[in-house]
């Protein structure tokens, strides 16, 4: 892989059009959260939130909204993908690092003192090292850290957005439907792991969202079972958690499977009831803890409540974890277009774990499934 | 897939055992180091950082080392791992966040005032969230900014981490052979893809490095041509540049397929030359940036200096980039046991670009290649 790059590149293919988003209404909003916190301007940095407001794909970039106009700076890897797809801003060539180009744009835009301007940035994602440097620079700009600003405008998705997603989650269905026409007990988890992540190119998708779970017997008590060398077997269950990229998108998708002949276990059934009661709960207006709480009480009144310890889910868009969290901390109340997993499990240590996982569109009256509940 | 998950795993498998590394000499030179950059303690936060002083590999955790001794703070995600595995530090499970527990274990440690402490941090992975609100903690701790404190320990590798890497190259080259078998003009970059990424696997390795570029045609002058949809033409070249990752080690290769009875065009030539002329120069003693311009020179005397704009290469190990740096900026003297790629190239933009990139491991009296130039 090379480094980091500047080769001159006249055309390019291989990111996705979002032609069909409503870029305009995004920075309308942006430029309305920005005002509602007194900030004179915004600095993106997170690629996420680079593609969200600015329509730009790239691996590196960096976005300075001053009032109402926004300069993206870019180096030549992505100048003439920007110039031809970005939205609301100007794409600028840098020739040396971003901070010595940010640097000089703000320079040039505050020649002469006059009153100090107050220009936001994403706390989360900057690092001090930049920050302390930032604080030498002109004394026309003081730098005010903001969290989850941009974030919080990404909850509730746009019907595009939830299009994308849909679609997604139907690649994701016919590579698993694939999947399992090959999978058998004594393959080896890495094995079939890479059967799925194939499936999931071969269904159209750009990838696998992250690292693929696919976790045997006594290893899928692990929330985190990365696939292994170890093999199924025959008498065991297996829990498959993955997830494809599309459109920029992701699907997100937790399902177990068993040998033929074996029976589903006990907390199988109290997981799915658990699973119920979540999605029974779901409609505008309620808050996103109380998801949490139904499903954890199903679980906790079956004796198991040390056995799920992780929350019940989270939002799920340009990134595979976003805003809201669907737990019991920093509830948020449910509104239409927010999109989330619906994820309990049990955990028996050493033994095996059960998680189901479905997603969910928040509508005007109750909530659409995105995934298949068919399992 | 979950979100921050609490379950109690009383055994994990899935991360590699390294007990054949030197832990506790990267852990005596760690020290050595904080001496003599005058630091009582340092904070790591860096995945790579973190396995590479404490085995430990989870995603999450956080190592405060105060004089000799390191606490590793941990979720329950990864308690039994650490407890088991990791290596110079004593883990500790945390209840709240990690912050929360940092700032406690700081407050703990330093009840009374007392002179003031010199906590390093790594500035380049510690957000300016945290930096802020960690100057509001005890004032026994002043926080330090440090740069590549580790990541300058990690440029010599030890024998077992070479092991490591030539095992990931071999991976690499069995994969890459089945590949050629299943892969012929016609098929879409994805599938390609999908296909080099299942071998991957099959060949024992733990997954893809990073996203595998399948560039056909005129989209191989991209240098960061992930797949697409495209379809490999007749008479088209392939760029195939792809990592797998072993042992917590990647490889990293760049080849050019042909399709049969297509002659390799000009530019191929000058750039086997170019690498050629780049390993030629490679021995301890030499400047990583003579290494850069003995490849740049070939290329700038073809007439080809403007369509080679990155670097010459990057260091290779626990990260896919790493120092050294092989590039005219900050140059460093090569020393035995430095491992980086080797990858010109030159990118006609919409015609067609040509890279190739193998991996050295410095020698006492020059260098090894660890993959196989035989293409």
């Amino acid at each position: 892989m090379q480094t980091r790059s500047n080769a001159v590149t006249t055309f390019a293919t291989g990111w996705y059009s979002s032609g069909m988003h409503d870029f305009r209404g995004r920075y309308g909003r942006f430029l309305t959260e920005l005002e509602t916190r007194g900030l004179d301007g915004f600095l993106v940095q997170h690629r996420s939130n680079l593609t969200y407001l600015y329509n730009f794909t790239g691996s590196a970039g960096l976005a300075c909204c001053l009032g109402r106009e926004t300069i993206l700076l870019v180096d030549s890897r992505y100048h003439e993908q920007a110039r031809a797809t970005a939205a609301n801003c100007t794409p600028r060539l840098i020739r040396g690092s971003f901070e010595q180009a940010l640097e000089e744009l703000l320079n040039d835009r505050f020649p002469g003192g006059g009153p100090r301007k107050r220009l936001g940035l994403e706390a989360a994602h900057t690092s001090c090292d930049l920050w302390l440097r930032m604080q030498t620079w002109t004394a026309a700009v003081e730098w005010i850290p903001e969290h989850d600003l941009i974030e919080t405008l990404r909850i509730i998705k746009e019907p595009s957005e939830i299009d994308a997603l849909t679609r997604a989650f139907e690649l994701a269905q016919r590579a698993y439907a694939r999947f399992l026409g090959q999978i058998s007990p004594g393959m080896a988890e890495v094995r079939m792991a890479g059967i799925l992540e194939m499936e999931m190119r071969n269904a159209g998708g750009e990838g696998a969202a992250f690292s693929t779970i696919v976790a045997s017997g006594p290893r899928s008590s692990l929330p985190h079972g990365v696939a292994t060398g170890r093999i199924w077997g025959e008498e065991e269950l297996l829990l498959i958690d993955f997830g494809i990229r599309s459109g920029g998108y992701s699907s997100d998708l937790t399902r177990i499977q068993l040998p033929p002949g074996v029976g589903k276990p006990e907390i199988f059934d109290i997981v799915s009831e658990a699973q119920h009661a979540a999605l029974d709960s779901i409609r505008p207006g309620v808050q996103s803890s109380d998801v949490d709480r139904a499903a954890r009480r199903v679980i906790e009144e079956a004796g198991h409540g040390d056995h799920f310890q992780h929350s019940t889910g989270h939002g799920l868009g340009l990134e595979v974890h976003e805003l809201p969290r669907i737990s019991p901390i920093r509830p948020q109340i449910l509104e239409p277009g927010m999109v989330f997993t619906v994820e309990p499990g049990i955990y028996l240590p050493g033994r095996m774990g059960v998680r189901i996982e479905d997603v969910v569109a928040v509508t005007e009256t109750g909530y659409r499934l995105l995934s298949d509940p068919d399992r």
